[in-house]
């Protein structure tokens, strides 16, 4: 049955105490909505519509940068979730799938947990997400007669045998979309916040002799966001959940706790990751490479057996091919870097194409921005870059070719070719040590006028 | 009510197995001392009154480098606590206010507990700082009767009774800086070990009819370090505070456990400070900043918007201001770098100033040490310094002036000029081939002959 | 008495999801089956029998590595650790002392423990080590009467009664040669599994009117690996160790579990090592050094009072002397730096020596690859190395000498002397303006080509 997914992303996040909006704050280099949409999206939703308030501008570009498809409707007034799913209506007009209402600041329910919601549809009109609570305290509680939901009783209207019930509500509900949308037409607000809940709805369909069920999962996945500690705290537990995943998959983490992972790091196996690594969005490894300590790779590619690090920072549009080595204190972005090439030390390669088993010497330099635009370099087949030689593009090396350490490069160098551009060696006899004694006297001077 | 602070720091820490004095390991970039004295600073003490004995001359430097009007008496013979704090009397001849004795090895007391203690003054002549132990021990105990403090007794001396006693004393003492020292001139050595216990006053108190009291505070403030596992599990306890406290002024730590603050760090609201840094002493960001990974600050100051890292060094005496961009493996030491600037790679920028939106190409060193004095080098606003750019101090380049890359810039550049210093670049067809084959023959060879 | 051990590591380690073998997984730097060969060596052994199988070459490649007189035996099928341990006979065909039975996978049996089962020898003819388990589970049981071992019994075969010991097998065996080899031809294979068990042989140790009995020890030393979640906690258990050894060695590990040790690191009492700091194999550190954050040592030796870091790689021979100080971004390779010399930015350093207070500039290589050949670099006692110079080795600079910066020294330098190779600087008034503005007028022409 195609599906929609409402997407609640309107609230302020006061104690977060930020000016962004509480869902676009990351984890694992990735707002938290995108996560709550990533999970929605194992259901292949046909439409999905996230609905904004608070800062509902950035919160709009960033469900639309990641999902260019995603509908953005605006919550005024923010009276409530049941308020909140109900601006979704005029855009689902006419749809006549399902809805899973999720939250945006509740990144960590997983697709699998969904699809047994999709599931569960089969069987109820509204189907709701539970979970078994160590510590109910005042989470809402669902009410269950055999296999149906009665209701969800808020703690603070509960009785203390509805108090005693662990099974808490999550929020999450599905229903067919015309049915969710005429059980919110029926929800009041005469309650002490005078706020519309969508948890009135089950009641509301009980009361109608629609059926409605649970589904319930681990408490972790419903954890909410409601902090900078919590979100720290949420950080860690995914970060705790994608090193698993990596162990799992035949990952060498030497020291798991160090090594920082994006939502969408791929880590092939036999790969060693040693510690301190740092993965932004959009890097990839495959297998048998290694990732030495404190490197720094984002929106990158590191084929088969390549070795990076340690102190090498890989930025978006790196691309390394097997058996390169990328070694201390070198930076790569945009560039493309072919089978064994070396670039050991102390170099910037951008917007550069570097040949097969080319040799980068330390402290090379492209220099690819004029001060205007940006430029691109070749480097050819086995070419040989001598020590800090400045490559200003656009400007191309050929095969086997070599450049003179300390060069400027500034024209094309055909293959095979040797350039160089550097000044003749002058060596003055004695010049040190008198420049040296004359230094020390001008400090002596200048030391004694200074009292 | 004026208020002296004397602090006991002559112990010789024979556990930490260490050279250097106990007092002066340090926490958050601070020897311990300094925090025991930032303590007692809330009460704005008159007088600070320091006892020292082993290590003194480096602990008396410390506590001067740290407050100038600090005054060190020095405990010849170390004969208990009593003996030490009796040391101080001399130096307090003629104050009339309150003492409080803390402990230069106990650094977490915090100020609202003295505060607390000098309230409490004004009911008790003596006031004592114990605390509710999880595990009391082998500790003193606090013997109380209703409000008042009856005594403290040693735990090898009390009965079964006494030993149930939860409440512990931690050593911290307050009195009026008269009756203090004429109740220890009354504390005798008549016990196991020979010394005098500073203790014993409570019991003498209450024998001439003084009142005491006691104030509790958490056992975690009164954690004294004996060993460096102790000093390591007070660095975690005073990393997870700063962690906890910038979180919630509103500072995103993406993995707060692995970011290291200095005593005086300061972090604004709404920076984000990526995994794996380290603030040393001295650092202060404004808010919205962000600090990436694996950076290190010290003694610096980063404006609203500025962006620092990843791999960024700054060193004391960088001042960026707003929206400066600091890159990968730069290093900024004693310059002011101005608004929009960017230095984003394998730069040394030391001794500068850097104009507005001033662009520094990778590889540039502001060569400002001659071998014996440090020069100054200026950058004006918009300059573009290109790519492994030597300046050499005392040099300037004026506004909208350039640099070609790979230049040695020894006179002053002006305005909107362009300096250039680079041998033209010569390209001999064929000769790399050439040269790669006569190194491998000489290979070759020497390799034949080292058979 | 002569000892032998017999290394058991032929298992596949499916679980480990790896083409490593796996006794080949590192912890520490090197292999677990390193560890436990590091183990029996405290016993001063005769002989060292590898036992291998799975990924057979490399695991006797990396015993030999490591200890050159080790022989290897080859288990073709893997019928049970009793068939295994029975691949030695041959090998230990006449040799007339003990036997102590290890695990390639169980890398943390101390060496205390061993000595232990060797003096037990001296009462019984078979020795097991045992662990009283906290969770005995699964584990085979010693099953003890009195001081005498009586057997050992499988789970599987276990009474209730049998089940309810808490003393368990971890499989390591100490016996004389022959008895071990007497007792292992006893042992059948008619259980579930058809395989032959190594714990049988004490069963039939007590039927042939032997005696036996068992050594314990802590649980976690004979913990074994099966994936890679379990050589992740292994990595952690041997860091703690190395940490808690060092802080009780006097050293300073300000934040312990962020410094990673390899299996032979040392370091000196007082000195000082910051945050993130990874210690590679063949790492040694004398006294009072610092060691500062986000630093990399490998095979290199600092000197008491030598500053490293922040952001320092000390690679594979690099052996600096007392007070040298190696500042960030800088990577030192097989050279010799001696006393007081700095090298303080941005620097390459290989194949080198560097002379006594030398000062090497930022940006700094010694060329020490043509392409082909490595090639050594001289620098003097005293010698000023301008920043970006560039040594084409092989080269010398003599002591007081001093390079201009931004120059390629290709030519020996005498001592005292000046050399200098740099292109006379020329600034063309006006220039700069011009190019930016002509840069801007052709991106402008190219932006609109592009609409």
């Amino acid at each position: 049955m195609s599906m929609a997914l409402v997407i609640l992303a309107a609230g302020q996040g006061t104690r977060m105490n930020s000016d962004l909006p509480k869902v676009l704050h990351p984890i694992g280099g990735a707002p938290m909505l995108v996560h709550a949409i990533r999970s929605g999206e194992v259901l292949e939703p046909a439409r999905i519509v996230v609905v904004t308030g608070h800062g509902g501008e950035a919160v709009a570009r960033a469900a639309v940068d990641y999902q260019p498809g995603v509908e953005i409707v605006v919550q005024e007034d923010r009276l409530g979730t049941a308020h909140a799913v109900a601006q979704a209506k005029g855009a689902l007009a006419g749809f006549d799938g399902d809805v899973i209402v999720l939250y945006g600041d509740t990144p960590f329910i997983r697709p699998e947990t969904l699809e047994r919601m999709q599931a569960a549809r089969a069987v109820h009109d509204v189907v709701v997400l539970g979970f078994e609570a160590a510590d109910p305290g005042r989470y809402g509680r669902l009410v269950m007669a055999g296999e149906t939901l009665e209701r969800i009783v808020e703690f603070k209207d509960a009785t203390d045998e509805e108090r005693s019930i662990t099974l808490c509500n999550s929020g999450v509900v599905a229903a067919k979309a015309s049915v969710l949308f005429d059980l919110i037409d029926g929800v009041g607000n005469d309650n002490a916040a005078g706020e519309y809940y969508l948890t009135d709805i089950v009641g509301l369909a009980r009361e109608r002799g629609l059926s409605a069920g649970a589904v319930t999962c681990a408490e972790a996945e419903t954890l909410g966001i409601n902090s900078r500690a919590e979100l720290a705290g949420a950080e860690r537990l995914f970060q705790e959940r994608m090193r698993a995943e990596a162990l799992e998959d035949g990952v060498t983490l030497v020291a798991p706790e160090t090594v920082f992972f994006a939502f969408d790091t791929v880590v092939g196996r036999d790969t060693v990751v040693e510690p301190n690594v740092v993965f932004g969005p959009g890097a990839s490894v495959e297998s048998e490479a290694q990732i030495r300590a404190f490197s720094h790779l984002e929106g990158c590619h590191v084929s088969r057996g390549a070795v990076v690090g340690p102190y090498a920072r890989l930025r978006p549009g790196a691309e390394l091919a097997e058996d390169v080595r990328v070694g201390n204190f070198v930076e790569i972005k945009a560039s493309r870097v072919d089978r064994g090439a070396k670039i050991n030390h102390l170099t910037y390669v951008g917007d550069a194409e570097v040949g097969e088993d080319a040799n980068i010497g330390a402290g090379t330099v492209t220099c690819n921005y004029d001060g205007v635009m940006k430029h691109t370099t070749r480097i050819g087949a086995r070419a040989f870059i001598g020590s800090s030689t400045m490559l200003v593009a656009p400007v191309s090396v050929g095969d086997d070719a070599m450049t003179g350490s300390g060069s400027v490069i500034t024209q094309d160098v055909e293959p095979g070719a040797l350039a160089i551009g550097r000044a003749r060696q002058v060596t003055k006899p004695g010049l040190a040590r008198k420049l040296f004694e004359m230094l020390k006297a001008q400090k002596q001077k200048k030391d004694q006028g200074a009292q």
